[in-house]
C-alpha cells in the first residue's frame, strides 16, 4: 500500500488525495504537522513540506509538483499505469493552460490567501491548543484577497466548461484543494459567485470528494455547509 | 522571433533565460516592471507574474512552471524539436527528484529568501527612485535563510556531480537562477561554501549564463564579483 504523508488542512495534501482517486489509486493517509519540524519527517522530506508520497516498491516522491507530474508521465512510460483520469489532458497548449492555472493555485492563490489563512486561523490555534485571536487587518487582507481569486474562478467557470477548458484535470483539482480548506473554514461567499459555487458543486459531488467531505481536523469544526453537497 | 517578457533580477525569469538557452532558442527580452500591473502586461498573463514567454505562431506560456514542463514534453509530441539539452533527464524517479529541487528553490528558496530579498533591496529601490533602507531585522532573517540554503545546495553538490544527480538538469538552472540574483545583490558568501561554489562556478562558465552576467539592472550596481568566472 502507498503511504501518503500529508495534514487534513493542507491544500496541496488535499490536490494529491484527489488526484490519487481520480487515478484509482488507494493510499494510508499519515498525518503530519508540519510546523514541529520532526526529524523522521525531514528524513523524509529535507524540505519539511507536505504531501509526500510514498509508492509501495517504488520511489518517495516530495510535494505537490513532483508527485503530480510523475502521474502525468506514467502512462506514456509504463504499461502498468491504467489512469481513469490523467492530470492533464489533450494538446500541449491545453497542458500548458492547465499548468498555468495549477501555477495560479498553488502559487498565487495559496501565498495571497490559504498559506496566510492556515497561519491565522489554524497552526496557532493547533500549537497553542487554544482559540486563537487572529490579526484583524491581516484576516481583512485574506477576505479580500478571496474575494479576488473567487471572481476569477468564477470568470473561469462561467466561460468554460472546467476551470482550464473543456477537460477536467489537475487544475481543477489544485483549485478544490484550495477552496475546500477555505470553505473548512467558512470563508468563501458562495453566493456572490454563481459560477465558480456550480463548478464547486460539481467537484463536490465527485467520488473522489467523499474522503475530504468526511475528514475533520479535531480540534477545529468545519464551517455548517461544509460537506453538503447542496449548499 | 520568440518574446520573453521578464524582469532582469527575478529568479524565475532567470532560470528560464538559461533553459532557452541550454535548449538553443532565442527569444527577444521584454522587460517588465511586476509591481506596475500594466493593463497590457495583465492581459498577457492575469497572475501579473513572470516570466511570460510569447512563442512565435505558438502558445503564451505564463509562468516558469508551464514553460518548463512544455519543453520537457515538447520531445516526445514533435518532430521539430531538437533540444540540445533536456530540462528532465533519466529514469521517472531521476525526474521525481529534480523536480523535488525545482520545487525547493523556486517554492521555498523563493518563499524564504530570493523574494523577501527583492522586497528589500529593490522594488522599494526602483519604486521610489532612491536607495532604500531595509527593514534590519527582515535582512537578518534573510541573512539566516541564505546560510540554511547555501549549506544544502553545498550538501548536494558535495555528494553529487550536478544537484540532481549526475546529469544537469533544470534543477541546476532553477538553483542558478536564484543564486545569480542573490549573488548579483552581494549577499553569498560562497567561500564558506566550497562545493556549493564550485558547482556555481561550472554553471557561470556556460555560455548559456554569458548573458546573465553582462545583465545589468539600472540604478543598481552588482556585486563586485558578479561576472567573474573566477570569484
Amino acid at each position: 500500500m502507498h503511504t501518503l504523508t500529508q495534514f487534513r488542512l493542507c491544500p496541496r495534501s488535499r490536490s494529491i488525495r484527489l488526484a490519487l482517486a481520480e487515478l484509482g489509486l488507494e493510499a494510508t493517509l499519515a498525518d503530519e504537522r508540519p510546523w514541529e519540524w520532526r526529524p523522521e519527517f525531514l528524513a523524509l522530506n529535507p524540505a519539511g513540506e507536505l504531501p509526500v508520497l510514498e509508492l509501495d516498491g517504488g520511489p518517495t516522491l516530495c510535494g505537490a509538483y513532483a508527485i503530480s507530474e510523475y502521474f502525468a508521465a506514467l502512462p506514456e512510460n509504463t504499461e502498468a499505469a491504467t489512469p481513469r483520469a490523467p492530470l492533464f489532458v489533450g494538446s500541449l497548449d491545453d497542458q500548458a493552460e492547465q499548468r498555468r492555472l495549477v501555477d495560479w493555485f498553488h502559487g498565487k492563490l495559496d501565498r495571497e490567501v490559504t498559506r496566510e489563512l492556515l497561519i491565522e486561523r489554524v497552526y496557532g490555534h493547533l500549537m497553542q491548543g487554544q482559540a486563537p485571536a487572529p490579526d484583524p487587518s491581516a484576516l481583512r487582507a485574506i477576505r479580500s484577497n478571496i474575494r479576488y481569486h473567487l471572481a476569477y474562478v468564477n470568470h473561469l467557470a462561467h466561460d468554460r466548461r472546467w476551470l482550464a477548458g473543456d477537460e477536467r484535470s489537475f487544475a481543477d483539482l489544485a483549485a478544490a484543494g484550495h477552496l475546500s480548506t477555505i470553505d473548512y473554514l467558512g470563508e468563501i461567499p458562495w453566493d456572490t459567485y454563481p459560477a465558480a459555487k456550480a463548478w464547486y458543486m460539481r467537484m463536490k459531488s465527485r467520488p473522489s470528494f467523499r474522503t475530504l467531505l468526511s475528514d475533520r481536523m479535531p480540534g477545529i469544526a468545519p464551517a455548517p455547509v461544509y460537506a453538503d453537497l447542496d449548499f
